[in-house]
């Protein structure tokens, strides 16, 4: 069942999601497998109808293996309330860890249309076709993805804007310096 | 002259400067021609004692023709004081507007060693070699450095760490989400 507030984003604005540069966690399904973890280093690499990102996945990642195993992959934005959870599953590997999910009380639901695995309890979820690159994918571990289809919390992204100063704190996205230690998304500026 | 709080980062702790994700102002020299523009799109891409950022660049500008004319270019990260700067430097082209830099009131100064032009009021600073990858750069508008070289403001960066809470909130880092509105980088949280 698809989570309460789970409201679809047109492609066009998705890049917004993910603009201000939040650390996002990963995730992808082949077959029964199902995985997620962190990373730091995920941003856009094109918008407009035809939206695309990158992200850097290491070559010792379960959640790599699904990717390149399935051609699929999401990458959606955890909140203040979830920084111990994204520090778990970015600390964890699944290969030493098979119960990780459960361990770091990770839960997750099917896309529409897709089926993806998406992690509930996010505010943004984008889900990504691979584009194969496999001389990127081997010298720089980058990784980059079409996005077929995006989704946000209306609480805080709505009418193409994320709107944090109106809901509750625990619901702003997070950004990863090191060893744990994260930046929650701040006040609004305008230039 | 080098501004004052100018201070070197190990190179293996400049992957700290990006992580969190902030906008960044990308900066290249070709003979005497300087220029700077801002980018959202740009990341880590390799940490440790090689580390690599990347950073999208629109065909349409002046900076790109120069970084690839030169093959190095500077990544800096503005601060909250710097808002309106950032969004003139990201709106306005070189092209149309040939005293660009004067108008929204960028110095330069030269980076020690390689003399890339690094922007004043800056609070981070990232000096890199371009890694040529045609594929990339023509396909994708995608550019990989190596970071030769990193400084930050002591003030708010100091043994390898942000201190943004001991300082003045317009040293803060920022992040653009569209139309000239940003984030500011907010409170620090333990995962």
């Amino acid at each position: 069942m698809l989570p309460t507030h789970f409201t679809p984003v047109p492609l066009d604005k998705s890049y917004r999601l993910m603009n201000h540069g939040p650390t996002v966690l990963v995730s992808a399904q082949h077959g029964d497998s199902i995985n997620v973890m962190a990373a730091a280093w995920a941003c856009v690499l094109d918008f407009g109808n035809t939206p695309k990102v990158t992200v850097v996945l290491d070559k010792a990642t379960r959640t790599r293996e699904l990717i390149e195993a399935s051609g699929f992959f999401a990458l959606q934005l955890p909140t203040q309330a979830m920084a111990t959870l994204t520090c778990g599953v970015g600390t964890d590997s699944a290969k030493d860890t098979p119960h990780k999910l459960a361990k770091h009380g990770v839960t997750t639901f099917a896309a529409p249309n897709s089926g993806t695995p998406l992690v509930h309890g996010c505010v943004g979820w984008l889900v990504c076709q691979l584009v194969p690159e496999p001389h990127n994918q081997t010298a720089y571990d980058l990784f980059i993805g079409d996005v077929l289809g995006a989704w946000a919390d209306d609480r805080v992204f709505r009418d193409g804007r994320w709107h944090f100063d109106a809901a509750s704190d625990d619901l702003r996205t997070i950004h990863h310096v090191a060893g744990g230690q994260f930046f929650v998304t701040g006040k609004t500026v305008q230039g």
